[in-house]
């Protein structure tokens, strides 16, 4: 991750300040804190490193092992409709979401997915293909929408649906699609659909729906749901996502899409995201805090740390959304939301993305969201070191913001 | 897996049977019988169950432990183009090619996919892509041609790709892609290109091209070489394939396409792919023997066991195709090909398939693989007590065949 113009920083204390033994540590500092300075921050993608600490501390007692003999065969489960998912994977999102209380799970078929954008083009397949129309479906979502839709909608350019941006502006007649993302990606508002057409589906994503982000005020009930364990537990690596889907002819047809595009889902992986999602439901052995305790406590923590160093911003250029307080059934207390993404916003006419790229800060601009270039999304889930070194070098974007304005 | 029919069987059995204690082991043999002759036999999936037992005597020595706190991130290799695999998993891939010598692997990029279905989806928007033309490229491949290529290509009516079906009779003008299957699924035999036209690209399936199925000829050499766990070690449940590309833009399209459909592949099975392949690769503990000895052994030994079966059919109603001796570079050896399908072939105008499934074997017919009803595809690679099933039904079978002739 260092950049080119560091390792020439580096190398020129070297020719001038390593004169003596005694100079070797004074260096040594020099060099760390020019690594500090110089190192770029990728704040861009929302890769879930933020709950490795509790992990490590769960240590041994969270493992899964398996054999060479084990899972040789695409299949899993020959009583689901969904074939390929493991039946212990099944149960153990069920007794989550039943703990949790964030989504009605009763009479629901479970889908297991290769992460929840696999999810997300099963859904769309199973509710276009079976319509049969000459043309492809709009699909719509609205302003700030998460940046990767349209790509993913629009990956094969398909004859079944399309792209077709933001809710809000959307006129045509007939059938469309509708991906409502709740709370929201960038901006972590709680969300419902906005069309409200006749004609409309809608495909609900829920991947940060969980505590440590939202209050959980009542039980998902949408005909679609998606969740991710990226999301949720932090194993971004793993690739388990899974959909909560009320009629089985949607659920099939998700599974179908599934089947042929990737003839299900690793079971290893299955097996693992089983055992982890078992552990948190379960228990906490003597030494170590529930996760979601814990996990809401690492938010809270950042979300504290970047109100206070925008407090200082005397001129008002960067803010952030507020959250109200709502009861949260889970954590039996009135709580404030503390998002995956702080959604940035400066004053129009400025680029927000190129400011903090010019601190090495690496975000991802309005304009992937549907936005202007004033709006950026911050990852609040990165490492610590990461989101520290963006903290150290906020109030050097606050003093550039100032001079642009 | 008993069919209703069976149930009334046992039950009547049962009502008559149980007169006395004594008769109880004789009911236990007569509902034996029953089932096996009633068992619906599933040899139309490839589901490569065939060498569990090699699987279970390695026992403990093949293990793979993932601890909570591994493989959270969504990245795993910065310096690859193909961010998402594990470095391991490439250099296993690249050790095993060079052993076994089935494939060119120097200078290769590695793509690691869920599957290779997912990896030909890959491959089809790498090469299409680019292009930018107003309508799809044609998708072609030589009959008898892999099954699922017309709905892996046409799954959500891409406007990049379109299955245009048999390359020999394919006679359109400009860009194509032709897919070659080596050895064939479902016949087996070893194939190159057949269009050979300007504007023509090839993606060379070649999953089945290790040496349990077929002699080992030459390293293969081509643009775009697909490969899968599923049919080298049978641990199809993983999800793991790979591509060996030359070319690095059409590796970073591939990478780009398996970054939308999935972000990536899962680390645990990634991880215990690369375990599995170090075994088979680096070495055998004393009690067990190399995997490519013992899976040579038990297709050579089902294939000798059906050939046996149809030489008995006096009226030569039933056919497989016959396979020259070829040296193997890996086997050292003369050998014949033992496919992982037996391509059944019976006179014109039977259907083939509803003969074998009036006797419970499920089998894929002719048309899926653009070919006529006289064909049947039947899996070699299933549980040894299913082929044993079907050798055993083979007779009434052959009786079948020579009524409706």
């Amino acid at each position: 991750m260092l950049s080119t113009e560091n390792a020439v920083v580096v190398k020129s204390s070297v020719t001038s300040s390593l004169k003596a033994a005694s100079d070797v540590e004074a260096f040594k500092i020099e060099s760390i804190t020019n690594v500090q300075l110089q190192q770029i921050v990728n704040l861009d993608q929302g890769d879930p490193t933020m709950f490795e600490a509790f992990w490590k501390k769960v240590g041994e007692d969270l493992k899964t092992t398996i054999y060479g003999w084990q899972s040789l065969s695409y299949f899993a489960n020959g009583k689901s409709c969904c074939w390929f998912m493991e039946p212990k994977l099944e149960q153990e999102i069920k007794i989550l979401h039943n703990l949790v209380g964030n989504a009605v799970v009763e009479d629901r078929h479970v889908v297991v997915g290769n992460g929840s954008s696999q999810l997300i083009q099963a859904a769309l397949y199973a509710l276009a293909e079976p319509l049969n129309l000459p043309n492809p479906v709009s699909v719509v979502s609205a302003t700030p929408f998460y940046s990767c839709y349209p790509q993913i909608t629009d990956l094969v350019r398909s004859g079944l649906f399309k792209w077709e941006g933001n809710a809000y502006e959307y006129e045509k007649e007939g059938a469309y699609i509708e991906l409502v993302t709740s709370p929201n990606n960038p901006d972590g508002e709680m969300r419902g659909p906005v069309v409200n057409r006749a004609k409309g589906m809608v495909i609900h994503d829920l991947a940060y729906y969980w505590p440590q982000y939202t209050p959980i005020t009542s039980p998902a009930d949408d005909d679609i749901m998606l969740f991710t364990v990226s999301k949720c537990t932090g194993h971004a690596g793993s690739r388990i996502g899974w959909a909560l889907v009320k009629d089985e002819a949607v659920a099939k047809k998700m599974v179908k899409f599934i089947e042929i595009n990737t003839i299900g889902v690793s079971k290893e992986a299955q097996l693992r995201a089983a055992t982890i999602l078992e552990m948190i439901s379960h228990g906490t052995s003597s030494d170590i805090n529930n996760f979601f305790q814990y996990s809401h406590s690492v938010m809270a923590q950042r979300w504290t740390k970047l109100r206070d160093a925008l407090s200082l911003n005397n001129n008002h250029l960067l803010h952030v959304p507020r959250f109200p307080l709502h009861y949260c059934n889970f954590n039996r207390d009135f709580v404030q939301a503390h998002p995956a993404y702080a959604w940035l916003k400066c004053p129009p006419g400025i680029n927000l993305e190129k400011i903090l790229n010019e601190e090495k800060v690496r975000t991802r601009g309005g304009a992937s969201f549907g936005c202007g270039p004033e709006y950026a999304r911050v990852s609040m889930l990165g490492r610590g070191e990461d989101f520290d070194l963006f903290m150290m070098r906020l109030p050097k974007i606050l003093e550039l913001l100032a001079s642009s304005n």
